[in-house]
């Protein structure tokens, strides 16, 4: 539930695997980014992991419907839990074994997302909802989150007069916006941030070569680990 | 998340309702003198609810199959977060609802039922399943808790020779209860230990005593501020 915890349990048993984020609103291209990293990384051989938050356990997926379908109003911090509770299993049942595999775990949305969103959202208090998220996941931290981000200006493109439920949105999106680039900008060697809106292959190509660097670097240190061992 | 987050919310809400928790190890009799304290309550003309946890909601329930009947094993952080979501759901469903209608809640098993069991299960640290399970309830504090008191030397009468399980059953059940006096002991004002083997009629007017002092001063209270008013 504290800082030092997520300092604690950074590199905690992934010596060899690795672990990419990726987040960002809807329709930023995250999920086709992240599938086509992870195409990429298996054409050379890498082992890879590719899922998603929230939801990708069974009990992830059941969790899912009963925030969705619930006869009676889902309480704030209940639903808080159930996210952080979904992020928790998903780490110790998805996550973590992969890494202690060796593989490169691609996920499509993870802690941030529920920071920036629920964040967004204003219902329950900014440093609570981290510490909660944090302590879920173990504090575990990716090795590379790479945010896809789109000025709200373009998200909203196209639309000159923005009707009420349309300027709230953008000033939600804007929100959200603001805290994945508030996330990023408290470490910014262990973000990626590219433009939602470029061109596609060379998205791609940004990206997997930032990941690329980061193979190569931990090989580096596992070779030298080996020697000295 | 914070022992802050529970000063602030102690009294939040609940002018005028009374909320009394139950506390205890199985077979303490803690259900047994919930309900008779909550029918003579009633018999005295107060309007009461009885409830209890975890699963006193249809979401709770539900929560409650899932953590039972899972197919792959629920993981220790998940387990705690989905117990910390069905009290978040059961105190914004049921209970601030009821004491803010000014009623007397009497409520089988509160937080310090997780804190004492998941305490003694000793996998996660005691700091943080304590302030995840009073953040879920917005830190709303009984204004008494009934700790229904065994010692393990009782729980265990009658069998002279414990084999390893009912041993360890021992082990556990003292850890249990002294989690449970630990917690009474740092707000004594708070609560009411009674001998769990004490004779019933007995510990239900000791009880119901205790009660009608709290809503005599709760009385006495109310004129004050509606004479000052």
């Amino acid at each position: 539930m504290t800082e030092p915890d997520r300092q604690l349990h950074e590199t905690a048993g992934r010596e060899s695997g690795l672990f990419i984020a990726f987040e960002g609103g809807d329709g930023s291209g995250k999920s086709t980014q992240a599938n086509r990293l992870a195409a990429a990384l298996e054409a050379k051989g890498h082992q890879v992991r590719m899922t998603f938050e929230p939801g990708d356990t069974g009990l992830g997926r059941t969790l899912r419907q009963i925030v969705l379908h619930s006869t009676s109003p889902v309480a704030p911090r209940t639903e808080a839990l159930l996210y952080a509770a979904d992020k928790a299993q998903h780490v110790a049942e998805v996550v973590l074994p992969a890494l202690e595999a060796g593989q490169i775990v691609v996920c499509d949305r993870y802690v941030d997302s529920v920071i920036a969103y629920q964040g967004a959202g204003r219902t329950l208090d900014l440093g609570e909802i981290r510490r909660l998220a944090w302590w879920a996941v173990s504090g575990l931290t990716p090795d590379l989150t790479v945010l896809m981000d789109v000025p709200v200006a373009e998200a909203f493109a196209g639309k000159e007069d923005l009707d009420r439920i349309e300027a709230a949105g953008a000033e939600f999106h804007a929100r959200v916006r603001r805290h994945f680039l508030d996330l990023a900008a408290e470490r910014p060697e262990r973000y990626l941030i590219v433009n939602g809106r470029g061109q596609k292959d060379e998205v791609s190509a940004q990206i997997l070569g930032r990941v690329q660097e980061l193979i190569a670097s931990r090989d580096h240190g596992l070779t030298q680990q080996s020697e000295s061992a």
